[in-house]
């Protein structure tokens, strides 16, 4: 193998649905490209996808955004370290001036810190318009060290990211402080439906998200996560969209939430760390641009809304996968079956 | 967009290196395909690989391999729970025929279990070959579950999958059971070359190591995982190789342990749940199949023989990666230029 | 205040119950001594006892014991460390040899290990009789380290604990692979018990355990537990019973599991690292004694019998605590007015 | 043994010290009074409190306090639950108004939320004056839900209390968030002294450090948290002062950070989370407050003033204890037979 030559890794991919959407971003039908080596995935979604067109639209809520570095410095000691980081925080509109200096899009909106002996853990966190903004923070961190540094003389440097982050990883700092969008999909799925499109019972898929995602999860000495595969349905669609599909680390850490009501199921999923966007790298592909393109999130809106259109449809995405397969377990034998059939 | 046809989406890939590696499976050199919409990745791991050149090589041991499914069952209260468990526990051999026939390869090793109230979740062990396995076990498990209900008559089928297995989770289980290949890396780089070709000195990556990977991501509340960036290059890697690369969820859990011997610097990942495989899902692709080839995975060996060999290189090309993010985030600024220069 | 004079800390204790158990172990009413500074704690717990004689008593089952100590060695590479760990775990029988010489109770039942770098983290797991063990581990791990070094001496010595033990610390390690008592309690409450003695309803309960415990815990980024306060009965029959109450840390890790089973409330505490003895440190005081004598936990037994009696019923206790606190927990109001009732 | 007649648990206790303090709060020798089972602690702690007298002290900062809890609430889905929290976050001073009516110390400082499908998960942060503040956050959200289900009629009642708080659970949440006081303490240990009255290096002591307290309790699953045996000093401490002694579950998860700096020993613990209060629960009896007095902690000072001198003074004790038994373990069989010794 000759090194250095540019080539391609061509990954299946088939576009998938429609899924009906609902809620305060969009309501309307979208058929959703997957890419992924598992292509009985692609069976799985389609049939979330019906469930979502017969039973009227997963309502989908994006509640929060922003994309975080955390930076690493030394004071003297952890007063002095708690000293300057009080000032800090108090500054945000100064270093907001600083930030400003490296991009048009990124805005410091908080900051959170850890103190442990006498170093600073600060969590810088930022809205990055429709980019994920991994590159964007780092540009502005490189740029707000050195005011730091020379604003707080006693505090010396030690690293441009220090794990607090957190990127890639799973923790709990993300899920709690937020890192990417927040997106909540719901669907009420009737009774009928439930048995008659999904072979099981409102009652069943209840019982088994108990028992499986959540119990077993904790079981497995899981963390902030309940879900059967958020991964699965996350790397296919990260990786026809031209996501860092690395990021469907933090992003897989979501639950879901499943009741009885009034006779009928209803299904939730919630992920709390969905990082996406529709610019920056990996964008220029002509594949991923058309797809970006054919989902609507090239649309000329205010930055950031392509983004979150582009996660609400991710998270109803995953629910379809999620419902599927959860409904498949219930009834024994049934996964094997489908993927021996698929997969022939 | 047209549903239902199959396309594909181009991942840009390079193959990268030489690699040096040494150890108890192989003692050459290997240049390593990498496919990644992150492409500064290819640099970063090329100028590890350079080091493992220069340095003599990057020692690997794979030191245990298995793939796990947990099932659900239900009993009618703990103890009967546990008094099953006791004798389904010492019947390996007879469940060992039920395995037989569902696969050549699968091999069930070992069990663990936990029971919670009339619960249980029965972890089953398995060596699966080449292949990584997720849909041998499986099938394992379907032809299990029916003989155990009908040996163990007071047990109710409840999941085929009960997430302690755990599959595409960030759990605490799988590094503490294994699942996947226990992969550890280790290299020893002369102080010279640490300064000349990294421009760093030892102390200082053993310094970071410290303060990032194992207090920072402890501090984000991380679970058993202690390193920079293991993510980017498992997906790189599984992407190139055909892997189901939602495994780089269990896959990036994983620590780095740096030391200053005798002014020289002891760099090591270790990897308790790399899960690849040279068969199977994936695997049928033309370029895949022409990577693993390249890669000497497809030689006619032992069944398990080729996958162990793609596990050490995997690892060895995770240490590359880390070294040379770590050596670069111990010098202000030197991170963000390099992502400015390379991605222009 | 003079140093070095020997006082005492006397924290108030009532006689709590009777709790009635039933199950493999006894079947008996037994009155439970807690110790604690938050008496309302009395009340709580007194009021699911009441439950447990008019619904027939709790079952109790005990299945699992254990106490470990985790050594850390040193190899000169990971492959070497492997090869060390493969031969040190095959050969239990001559390690009980040198486990004797140390203690008549304590018995090697099983090893676990842990490979990072050249660093051996190697967990000794023993039955420890009636003790809790903790001095018998350390030991008998004192006396076996001597033994590994000398039988395998390309090792070197690091620590006589790793933390991977792990001793009063909150971890995943010891519910997966067992640290003191694995304990599960169970019990049936009929519908109409449950509103006139708990004002509440099955349905209540099962919703507020989901909704709190599961998956409340779950986005504090909990650790392998959901319960609402097994914590408080555990510091409270620790103190009085005389055992190292620093193990409620790992002791309070545990599921409550809830379901409506035709009408009625089934409902079961799974503590699976309940860490008690009925010998050893603590235990000579006369009211320590006295309070175990009165349990029925210091007759004639084989060894381990009167300390799996003790476990036994520490985790009816925590039932009929946790019970009553999520009962009152269904209705708005409550919790505060029994607290302010009672402090006063 | 009768039923309801109060008694009373005498632990074991002994006034430790005099250990040396310095920083902000306090600069002064304070004899510490431990109450527990396990008494070499006592000479544990007290060679620490030595070498504090030796090295001129152990600098001591508290740098946030807080108590907290979470209600939970439901809307009718999740954008509606989102829109609600937006509007009462923004409403602090009109909660402060309902809050002033429970209590003339608690202060609503900060609120935090998740959303799960249509569940609202609220953590109310209180500061509380010289309480831990258990009840009088209780108290207050008790005070607050009727006036929130007033203002947001779409909101309905689930729990006052949903394990976000998290209260007595090992979870990441309070790290992150804060929940009792932030403590952090610094000692500076000269070679010399470091190699004459602890038998070990500076190098040892760090070599540990990492590989026990870092790495191993990483590989334990272990969550926010590298110390040996924060747990025994908090106990002990606690169960002196009056403290909820539950509370050090979550007390108990800190980081030791050693360093060698210019040949010489910088040691430090970090404790996040430490729960201490000097009026409330606990605190009427006799032997407690004397404890408390003797501890200079119940001084006419500003509301919070003496829980903080206690919380510093506690953060000294824990660091006391912490250094001599790392030290300790960097010499083998010097743990064991010191215990034998002390034991007997």
């Amino acid at each position: 193998m000759k090194a250095h030559k540019i080539q391609q890794a061509p990954i299946p991919m088939r576009s998938v649905g429609p899924i009906r959407l609902t809620g305060h971003l969009l309501d309307e039908k979208v058929w959703v490209p997957l890419a992924t080596y598992e292509t009985p995935l692609w069976h799985s979604v389609g049939r979330g996808a019906r469930i979502s067109v017969l039973a009227g639209g997963i309502k989908t809520s994006v509640i929060d955004e922003r994309m975080s570095r955390s930076i690493l410095l030394e004071a003297d000691d952890a007063w002095a370290a708690h000293q300057a980081l009080l000032s800090i925080k108090s500054r945000r509109d100064a270093m907001n001036k600083v930030v400003g200096l490296s991009s048009r899009f990124a805005q410091l909106i908080d900051m959170h810190s850890q103190v442990v002996a006498n170093l600073i853990y600060l969590r810088l966190e930022f809205t990055t318009g429709d980019a994920s903004g991994h590159n964007m923070v780092t540009n502005a961190a490189d740029k707000l060290i050195p005011w730091i540094l020379s604003e707080y003389p006693g505090l010396r440097y030690s690293s441009i990211s220090a794990n607090y982050c957190s990127d890639k990883k799973a923790t709990a700092v993300n899920g709690i402080l937020g890192r990417g969008k927040y997106v909540v999909t719901e669907i009420l799925i009737p009774r009928e439906l439930c048995e008659r499109k999904l072979h099981t019972t409102p009652e069943k898929v209840v019982d088994l998200n108990i028992k499986k995602n959540l119990i077993g999860t904790l079981l497995a000495g899981g963390l902030r996560s309940a879900n059967a595969h958020y991964a699965n349905m996350l790397l296919a669609f990260y990786l026809a969209t031209g996501q860092d599909a690395a990021n469907i680390i933090e992003g897989s850490q979501g639950v879901v939430h499943a009741e009885v009501r009034d006779g009928d199921l209803y299904f939730s999923c919630t992920l709390p760390n969905l990082i996406v966007g529709t610019v920056g790298n990996g964008k220029g592909l002509d594949f991923v641009e058309e797809n970006l393109r054919l989902l609507g999130c090239k649309e000329d809106r205010d930055p950031g809304a392509n983004a979150r259109r582009l996660a609400a449809i991710c998270g109803a995405t995953v629910l379809c996968g999620e419902l599927s397969l959860l409904a498949a377990q219930t009834n024994p034998g049934e996964l094997m079956e489908a993927h021996l059939k698929l997969e022939r």
